[in-house]
């Protein structure tokens, strides 16, 4: 029963043998990545989504959630502070009527004394029935999934961002958002997408592009400094799904002369506050604090409303500095607001997912015709 | 429908046009400033407190409040730490079924990464059905509410404290041990109060006597050290206000001479370790952090029992140094402990108004006879 | 009613006086010492924890103990980082339907503004039910306890950890495991226990050697470092309690030759991060940093598996580091992930007991059958 490390870390990265230990009983067990989940699966957390957030309004669907999980606990082991994405994990779970806990101080904890990270996630997930992990080190929540695995008492783990590379939940809305923008219109299969800014090292990007390719976007168009561009294995991976993958490094030029086609437009932070060199057009420029988001040329200018449909749907991940404007938020298009409450929502049906509540939820909606 | 920050900050302290933006359908929905609330609004306010703590009191009147407010959602947003007033609300709004958050890292937060307020406040409110502000900053609170203001999902914001000009909640508690001290004696009405120790930047002093024009005490004799004592502003206000103010900097003399006219004497802290220069009588004089509390000039001395009456209210919104000794415990009229936990149940109250469950409230304790 | 804190503490430490204190109504209310329960109070806690941990099982027993202090607020004043301990006395008490609070800046709050312990826990007390408290100053519980004994709104405190000498409810959590494990065998009574480590300093072993004088085991059998080794005062206190207390510094031998002797062993952590000279043997030695849980004399390693008994019950408060190594986890007497539970069962059964609720949950688990 008890597998190595290694072996456990490969498998989970081999699409082929990866269900057998992120999921138990035809329910994701661990949510580590973005590209686990099939399209029905995906589907499926949407309209659980959908009908909580429909449930929610009213007194009585209100009352049946809070006692989905009730008496369930959620501990939020968040070793890197992220204030807002700990804060919709919380609430989600609040939603479900499960307690959470947020800890933040495994820093200065046992790890401190020498404890083994498999130690500590073991004891301190005795306590809980489910634990939602944040970590600067790619492998920790990995890590953690692997220590519960070989315990005898294995509790959910999901990813709430995990280094650099994932960000599983923030993908799962961002999708939601999008299916949900385009539900009248066919869904995301055919649509057009733009996706703009720092793409090399902005995981919501990145890991919104893998869950895309569950589906049948007819293209990606990246727009980013050609030093920010994604690699090539984002791209070969996109292609190999059959998505029309272009790059580009100036917006500008782009929307003048196709902005109407886009479908969507995902705009993103130029992370300048990381940089150590390298800005679009200018190679080995070295960019100061000062300059944090200063570049005119990844900023979706007010006057740029001419060059894309209404119906353009316009998102970011926030936190925003200035390369989406103010001016956008009357745009009928923009719902940068929505997908934060929808954070909420899908980490929600992510719970109920979980717990294997999610068809009790959904018949419910669909019950009272909410869904 | 949105409107500049100026025009929202500029119109708030307008006593005739306030109303329009911190009330919506009759009840408070930003509470900002202590003199916002009615004569009639701060009486009812008081009502629900009473009632609240007397339902508490028994299983089925407990039951009865934690369904007021289930499901809610408050976050607690202190820039500032402070363990007690955080604390205070918590628990009242735990008192009615709401589930609290306790969010005191925003200053290394998004705001780092170059975010904007508005968006900071706003993005974090989406969680949340009400948020509770305390910054260092006085016009942090007000800020919060014009972001929510403009917002499509505006919730109610609570001022905890802001900066060193106002502290709603405290003023609103001190009203209240007051009015239910005085409540066989007609209330506040006619009543000679003394409020001593640093007037010029004690929050809780000032709130307190804005609170106090809605109503007619006699007086109000302020003594402190002379560089303390309340500034023009707020002896003008109060005057206008038909309120009779005094001034004077000897406690011992004024208590010796006019004590037993005290209704109430509220204490407060000499924050001696702010303190850059000037105590009473030594002009120039610069306080180091070894005096802290050290000035007897401003103590109640435990022999100054004899000089005031046995139904004179003894206050202090602690904490307190020397300035209120552990003797006056057993005097009649000394409510400090009753002010901290009256804190809890007015905050409680204040959540319930500003959701429109105080009426129901008060019928609940009025038909149990306990109102 | 009011007594110095002199009489406070002196009267806690003599046995005679002590029950006066500590209980209220027959029930423990302040819960500050390891010898503060009786054999039959310590039997019915187990018991108590044991109807809680199998009600939690299923969804009706899950309901009936959620209601048991629902509307009850904890607070959990950490002075010292403890994350797992804290979590755990959550968990306990949500089982329960209790909220918690975790407040751990007290260093930085009031205190530092002059204020005293007694009007800082008073105050803070005053929006809660009950107060479990963590400090590195030996007299901090019992100074809390006091400020409460003498006010007129009285708290219970629990101890969760108070300086280098007492560590209350892992005691309890590791007697429960003990008498658990020998259920079927007779409970402690006439066992052979044997503690190794660091025991000069360790809390844990020293807490659990003082509950053990309500019991009659055969003998405890201390393994350390001569200059760990237990102080007089324990040994003398346990022989007065007629238990056999052996000595030595050589785990190995003493394994070789008695081993299959041992019905449990206690294993605990090398405290070296502390250590400022003396290791077994080596006199005057200096540790350093680098020697963390390097001496293997205190090791049990792998192989010694074969010199106990297949029933001998293996033991740890953790974290540990090197001396308890993951081969023995498949060991049939490996518990040690059942002490890290059984730490929640006991704390949701102490705050049961301290609110005279354990009776009405140890007849509903007999009724049950499930006790």
């Amino acid at each position: 029963m008890a597998i190595s490390y290694e072996e456990f870390r490969s498998a989970i990265h081999d699409g082929a043998r990866r269900r057998s230990l992120l999921f138990r009983d035809g329910q994701p067990f661990f949510v580590l990545l973005s590209q686990q989940f099939s399209r029905a699966e995906l589907e499926a957390l949407c309209d659980t989504a959908t009908a909580i957030r429909r449930l929610d309004r009213h007194r009585d669907g209100r009352e049946f959630l809070l006692a989905i999980l009730r008496g369930h606990r959620v501990m939020n082991l968040f070793a890197q502070p992220s204030t807002r994405t700990a804060q919709s994990f919380i609430a989600g779970a609040d939603k479900l009527g499960a307690t959470s806990t947020l800890v933040s101080d495994i820093q200065t904890s046992s790890f401190a004394k020498g404890e083994s990270i498999a130690d500590s996630v073991r004891t301190l997930s005795s306590f809980f029935d489910a634990i939602v992990v944040r970590h600067p080190d790619d492998e920790f929540a990995t890590q953690a999934a692997w220590a519960l695995h070989n315990s005898n008492r294995p509790v959910p783990v999901i990813s709430a961002g995990s280094g650099k590379s994932q960000h599983v939940t923030q993908a799962l809305l961002d999708f939601y958002t999008l299916r949900y923008s385009f539900y009248e219109r066919g869904g995301v299969d055919g649509k057009r997408l733009v996706i703009v800014g720092d793409i090399a090292r902005n995981r919501a990007a990145r890991s919104l592009a893998l869950v895309l390719t569950k589906f049948r976007p007819a293209s990606i168009h990246f727009i980013s400094p050609v030093d920010f561009a994604p690699d090539d294995e984002l791209t070969g991976y996109l292609r190999r799904h059959e998505i029309e993958v272009e790059l580009s490094d100036n917006l500008e030029a782009w929307l003048r002369e196709r902005g109407r086609e886009a479908d969507a437009i995902y705009m993103t932070r130029l992370q300048r506050e990381w940089d150590s060199g390298g800005a679009a057009g200018q190679p080995n420029h070295r960019a100061t604090k000062s300059e944090l988001g200063a570049d005119d040329a990844y900023v979706l200018r007010p006057d740029y409303r001419l060059l894309v449909r209404e119906d353009c749907v316009i998102m970011h991940p926030l936190p925003r500095i200035n390369e989406l404007p103010s001016e956008w938020e009357d745009h009928p298009g923009f719902v940068v607001w929505r997908q934060v409450r929808n954070g909420m929502w899908i980490r929600a049906a992510l719970f109920a997912t979980i717990n294997g509540a999610a068809g009790e939820i959904r018949a419910r909606a669909q019950r009272l015709q909410l869904l």
